[in-house]
């Protein structure tokens, strides 16, 4: 017979914390709580396979769960000195759901279950406080009728049933305040509370305490599958197999006069980190007063002074829970008649400020060991974004929200928060921002700030999406151009924010009734993907003034020190390397400063578009010569950018990817910027119409683009080798150390590569005998086509290195344009046929056991090649734990998810020892 | 020391005919016909391995080879009774290329080694004939300047230099012929050629004979890298590693006198295939002469009267190299003064036609066997092509070509021949079409065929194009749109015909100086992709006139006789299931009477596309409940069109795709178009464009398509179920069995499948509730994305069966649209990055290692799941071989590629047995 009821009280309990899976968060440490001596009101837990069962067997039960339900319940009454359903010393219990993770606020609660006329009368007698034990009665038979027999709102627009029926009779009593009721309105107010329940039911309200004890049971489990528990597991990727467990508490109150209280607290401060004890509380209240904000609760520290005996005993239990469960905790009491009762314990969530302060502190007072800091149950990677990113000031947020300016959330796609003006277009946004100068200190005003307002971005943006402190689009998805780019600027961006109407004529964005014309202020948080009319108030981060901005020192901000320890800790046991996807010395040096151990994708792309001209000239080329002619043009420009990084990297290695996107990004398809580019030409707009046309692509993700570039234009390849190694044999005579490789994109066939890599050797060998001077060099290949994973072991012949360009492996594996799966996405995660969107988390049996295959087919053929990953995925923790469970070298990031990248690749080599 | 000579001569040769590799097809065969006892010059063979060692050895010979040949020219002159360079007896040699397998006329020959002015006064006194020897003499100088020292033209505009010579001499003696030249002009011309030589090369012609052999030699080894073998090699896909062999053959003259002939014959008529000696003749001539078409040769059956006893020995060694070579021969001969000598003997290249004579007959004869009659050496499958299509009437063609007809040469995408007049737009050819009327005997006017010329096809244009008899592309490959809708139609097809200049507005299509307007005539000849401009006379396939047409009776046509039995054969021993993508009933007619099991693949598009106005409501649709509507609309066409399917199959298999492209591709996209839409469905036209530009998408190939519809509006899959089920059910009733197989596009995801297999199953429950009858059927999946293969062991826990689309699948694999790749293929497979177009025949090492991937994790699974194909690799013979290999039940092709599938199906069995 299994065991489905697990019993705690007196001191002892059947369950403990480990068995979170089976009894839930709630019922594990309820239980753990009672074995180490904490006060707990005795209760009982039923375990979350009981809950998989009900859903398995047609909601029914198994056979024995009464059986153990009763004898339980036996137990508590004895501890609790009390007897449910008794009319003379009646015991009253609550019925709370707890899922092995906390769902908050998600599932059902039911309160004071085996109130009735009858015991009511018993608990008159035991409490001698009339007006208590109705109120309490009205509040079940609500609670009751609510969450067990339904009676909601059937309508958005209708009020609650109980609320209507409360407010007709303060009403017609003429009082404002429910505590205004005497205890014959409250009578009253449960007749009323009865009749409604009767005519929306048919049938009575239950006053057999059992009948309302199973009753309660089955809602808490039916409540598992509620609308909002459903979206809220799918947000997180929990699964439906995990169940609830029901937990029957036995009930204290803390709202049986002044010698009660109720409370919520932290054992540390939860925003900042800080390490003093953080809560709130009420005297006289039941628990759920404390959150819902009618009356305001006070500081915990005020409780030393008004129950100093119950203070001193909750900073103990404070002192035990910590060094008990060695993390900071998140807690909930109730004092009745002087008495300090536990109702729950959990690890308490925090910002990533407070974990990294948490697992610092800790790890001085001896709590938890270093690798135990760094845990991802500590420090979640990505909640490191906040340490590195300006965020809202939270009191200027809720303000502006409070305002009615929230006018829509799209995906958070680059964190941090912007502020500033509306422009719909990068040219712009460029000049726009070029009109207004940093003071000496280097503070920009207000108004200098642009918001980058589009449908979508393209590479044409780039300038202005530079420009912009934040980039928000009304279509894309999190690995959209918008996003990607972003963030490797480590620009705020919102993306597929589709409540925008943006109309580029008329120079609006519209939401709903709102309409916001360039220039007006605009709000993003790339956190939450919340999008404000007006303006935000930003802040700096610390860790950024320290490393980057230089405008704070180390010594003056405890939160860099305590980051920059736990990032020593972090890479301590990290095997994987970490790298960053830069473009210009600005950006690696910031990656530098962030961790960065070398560049392991430059792409080329923004030095032809910095150097259109000669680009557009080079496109137009109607031979090879004139071709060459234009790309000498770019030479000189693209030695410059890459003398720049090599300097930047001192040393370390720098993968630079040859000409990767198709070449009708680089004309303007626009009749204004046809025209423009005519002119500036010197040839007829038809000819630029024309190569328009002819180099229009049906699917351009799959068409003429990489290596097949190089392929048909050999002397772009050329080119591009030539700058790459004259750069580098330039700085090496400047005695600064030099590690080029030089990736080619999109290969499929060894022959592709092998076609590549002959041109830049014979580019070395004549680089290096015109300067006398020879840099080691490797030339390797992106690994993006899931031909390239199939035919690895043959590409190995030739290749030095891999890198997985997951982006594009994931848009041709599964057969997904990032910029078209919106359509269709939101189906997919909603209807569970995704676990996860896989341009943010690599889709690991899929795109991942293609590289696997990748892997081991390239390992087989050169035993030591070098594999990276250099997809916008190299940045995601998850992500970055698989690469390092297959074995990569390194993963490669935009600069502010370098230290994401460092603390993920820890965790992955602590999870994986 | 390894042998590089290999000796031929006097009834025994060190060679034999199973040599090919080492000595070629040349070399090989004259050891062979030595060896059995004919009459061949002696000589020898310099093998492959000493070219490939001359290619990989900086164009040096190996050390040993002087000596082999020095021994093997001895050996030689021994049997010949002639000394090479003897200023009195001396023997002349010629040079040959010959490389494995022939390609003719691409490597270099020189005759008539060992003649300058010394030798020449010898062979002059051996033949008594002056004129014969100084003519053989001017010749071998023309020859030996041309090849060896290179006297070619510098430009195109240049004439040949020794033919200016000529010219200049004949213009000086004022004659008009060659023969009219005395023996004092030839001696003229061969000072003149001299000087020619030491004017271009400064130096003087070489008298040596045996630096004129090396010289020889020499130049038919480079000849092996000349720009027209490497085409050649590039086309046939023959690797440059295999290298040519050089065969030094004494010369015999054909030249000498009237009792001196040459000529060519096959041992029976290549063009037919009847058992009859065909071929050519020349009295007093030399080999080159019956090429050069100076001369008109005389046909072979004139030999007998003028030569009867050559005759005689000729038609004699005819039957023993058929029966020794098992195959029909092509034969040089040449008559020295009454003596016959064979020059070379292979197998002879053939038509279809008389392949399948050949391969029948010959086992009639006893020949060959059954299988080896089946072989792909006795009939490549794509020679039954020639079988099933209408093809041009020889003469006709000729003689339009002779015109200058002959515009342009594109890909050929669908054989056949077709002509027919030029309309540029899908409705207009249908109208125009529609406007005639088949005689009483079906027979269709010239001028109402219509030839659909376009930029490229779309899915709207299918109506036209099923109107027309040919279909014209300038954009495209062999699986672009057109390519792909033609061969599953049987339509004649040229695509990526990139001279065309096409415009629409004008209906006008240029090439060059050439303007044809709408309704002008124009021919194009599917077979080999040849554009002309007028009419050219077809005439049907006796094979589709009994088996579809049934205009002829199976005993009227031997041909059809033959190939009837042919497929017998080759029924009788393959191993794969052929069956057919058919949509519509008369497809799925002619597919059987072609030997479908059934239909593989019915694609559903073109049921939505006849009833594009309840289409284009349901895309319109702004609620589940409208869209349902307006599925309803389309159910019962839907299913009328499957009971018609079901029919046509009688039991066999019918696989059935739910709906696949994208919605867009049901909206017109030209003003013109939306402006008819709106009118027609009683909307404003910004509505269509709304919808129109909402479905817009980057990469449609990646989009919104396959089963993502379906998991979004699953009720299309509904509706889709249920017209196939029902109409399953009603053929049932009418007592035919079904076997319908609903399939799932563009599955990656198991929970993909299982949603729509869901759908499926619960309404086949419905259907088969409201019917009272039951059907089997059974739900599977396409396997068209590489994710799928990677995850085909998860999707077959719920897919009864996998149906590769190796068109996607080749797509997302290879990172490549089959709509844009045109752009770079060229280069690819001039590059040799490629071996053949990945969309003609599967990429075996990557897609096909995907493919292989998908059938081990699926079969590991499900043990019994049926694997089969329905990609266009389907019908091709390479690519249905390796189906064959990696363990396919199937393939599915369009219906006039099912003969073609059968027989490479049973060829790949006898391969691999």
């Amino acid at each position: 017979m299994a065991k489905l009821v697990y019993f705690f009280g007196g001191g002892k309990a059947e369950g403990d914390a480990k068995m979170k899976e089976l009894l839930g968060g709630k019922g594990a440490n309820l239980a753990e709580m009672t074995n180490i001596g904490l006060p707990v009101p005795a209760g009982f837990t039923i375990t979350t396979e009981v809950c998989t069962h009900y859903y398995d067997n047609n909601l029914q039960y198994p056979a024995d769960l009464k059986a153990q339900i009763e004898e339980a319940l036996a137990k508590t009454e004895a501890v609790m000195g009390a007897k449910f359903g008794d009319t003379e010393n009646p015991l009253l219990v609550s019925c709370r759901s707890g899922a092995r993770v906390s769902m908050p606020g998600m599932m059902d609660t039911v309160l004071n279950i085996g109130l009735n006329e009858a015991t009511l009368q018993g608990l008159i007698k035991k409490t001698g406080n009339e007006r208590f034990a109705w109120d309490s009665y009205r509040r079940f038979v609500q609670m009751f009728g609510d969450v067990v027999l339904g009676l909601k709102p059937q309508t958005k627009q209708e009020i609650d049933p109980f609320e209507h029926i409360m407010d007709e009779l303060k009403h017609e009593r003429k009082v404002e305040n429910d505590s205004d009721l005497t205890v014959a309105d409250l009578k009253e107010l449960v007749v009323r509370f009865k009749k409604a329940v009767k005519d929306r039911t048919g049938k009575d309200f239950p006053e057999d305490a059992r009948e309302q004890l199973y009753g309660a049971i089955g809602s808490v489990f039916d409540s598992w599958n509620n609308d909002r528990a459903v979206v809220y597991r799918r947000q997180y990727g929990y699964p439906a197999s995990w169940g609830t467990a029901a937990n029957i508490c036995s009930m204290v109150f803390g709202n049986m006069g002044d010698d009660c209280a109720t409370g919520v607290a932290f054992t540390r401060d939860p925003a900042t980190g800080e390490k003093e004890f953080y809560g709130e509380y009420l005297i006289n209240a039941q628990g759920e007063d404390v959150v819902a904000g009618i009356r305001t609760p006070k500081k915990i520290a005020e409780l030393k002074k008004e129950m100093p005996e119950v203070y001193a005993q909750l900073d103990q239990i404070r002192g035990i829970l910590e060094k008990h469960y060695r993390d900071v905790q998140d807690i909930e009491f109730t004092v009745q008649q002087g008495k300090l009762w536990m109702l729950q314990t959990r690890n308490g969530k925090r910002t990533g400020f407070a974990a990294v302060h948490f697992a610092v502190d800790m790890v001085d007072e001896g709590l938890i060991t270093q690798n135990e800091a760094i845990s991802v149950g500590r420090i979640p990677p990505d909640d490191l974004n906040q340490l590195l990113q300006p965020i809202f000031d939270p009191e200027s947020k809720r303000k502006i929200i409070a305002e009615g300016k929230l006018l829509a959330k799209g995906i958070n796609a680059g964190p941090g928060a912007a502020t500033g003006v509306i422009k719909f277009f990068a040219d712009d946004a460029e000049s726009y921002v070029a009109g207004f100068k940093a003071d000496a200190h280097g503070n920009r005003s207000p108004e200098s700030r642009v918001i980058l307002v589009r449908r979508e971005t393209s590479p044409e943006d780039i300038r202005g999406m530079q420009a912009a402190d934040g980039i928000l689009t009304a279509f894309g998805g999190a690995s959209s151009h918008a996003a990607l780019v972003s963030r490797q600027m480590g620009k705020v961006c919102v993306v597929g924010c589709s409540a925008l109407q943006i109309d580029y004529t008329a120079r609006t964005v519209t939401v709903g009734s709102t309409v916001l014309k360039e220039g007006d202020f605009i709000s993003i948080d790339g956190f939450t993907g919340e999008v404000m009319a007006g303006q935000a108030a930003t802040r700096p981060s610390e860790v950024v003034s320290v490393l980057i901005d230089k405008t704070m020192k180390p010594s003056e901000s405890t939160t860099y020190q305590k980051f920059a320890r736990m990032m020593e800790w972090a890479d301590s046991v990290r095997k994987l390397k970490i790298r960053t996807n830069a473009d210009k010395p600005e950006q690696a040096e910031a990656a530098v400063a962030f961790g960065a151990e070398g560049i392991g994708l430059c792409r080329t792309e923004h030095m032809f578009f910095d150097h259109i001209v000669p680009m557009r000239e080079m496109i137009l080329a109607g031979s090879v010569a004139d071709r060459k002619k234009a790309l000498e043009k770019l030479l000189p420009f693209q030695r410059g950018d890459f003398e720049g990084l090599f300097r930047a990297m001192k040393g370390k290695p720098v993968t630079i990817r040859t000409l990767d996107p198709p070449l009708h990004e680089f004309l303007p398809h626009d009749a204004k910027g046809q025209a423009e580019m005519a002119a500036q030409m010197g040839v007829s707009v038809e000819v630029i119409e024309e190569r328009v046309k002819a180099l229009h692509e049906f699917n351009p993700m799959l068409g003429f683009r990489g290596c097949r570039l190089g392929i048909v234009y050999p002397e772009i390849t050329e080119m591009q080798a030539r700058a790459i190694l004259e750069a580098a044999v330039n700085v090496k005579k400047e005695g600064i150390d030099v590690e080029p490789e030089i990736m080619i994109p999109l290969v499929g066939f060894l022959p592709e590569l092998k076609s590549q890599a002959k041109l830049v050797h014979e580019t070395a060998k004549k680089v290096f005998e015109e300067a006398g001077v020879t840099v080691p060099y490797q030339v390797g290949t992106m690994i993006e086509l899931p031909r390239a994973c199939i035919a690895a072991g043959d590409i190995a012949k030739e290749a030095q290195f891999f890198s997985f360009g997951t982006n594009d492996l994931t848009q041709t594996g599964l057969g997904m344009s990032r910029d078209d799966y919106g359509s269709f996405i939101r189906s997919y995660i909603e209807g569970d046929i995704v676990p996860k969107d896989p341009f943010q988390v690599i889709d690991f049996d899929g795109i991942g056991g293609l590289m696997k295959i990748g892997v081991e087919r390239g390992r087989a053929q050169r035993t030591d090649i070098k594999i990276g990953i250099c997809g916008e995925h190299g940045g995601e923790p998850d992500s970055v734990k698989f690469c390092h469970r297959i074995g990569l070298n390194y993963v490669s990031c935009s600069p502010f998810r370098v230290p994401i990248a460092r603390l993920a690749a820890a965790q992955a080599a602590l999870e994986n020892k």
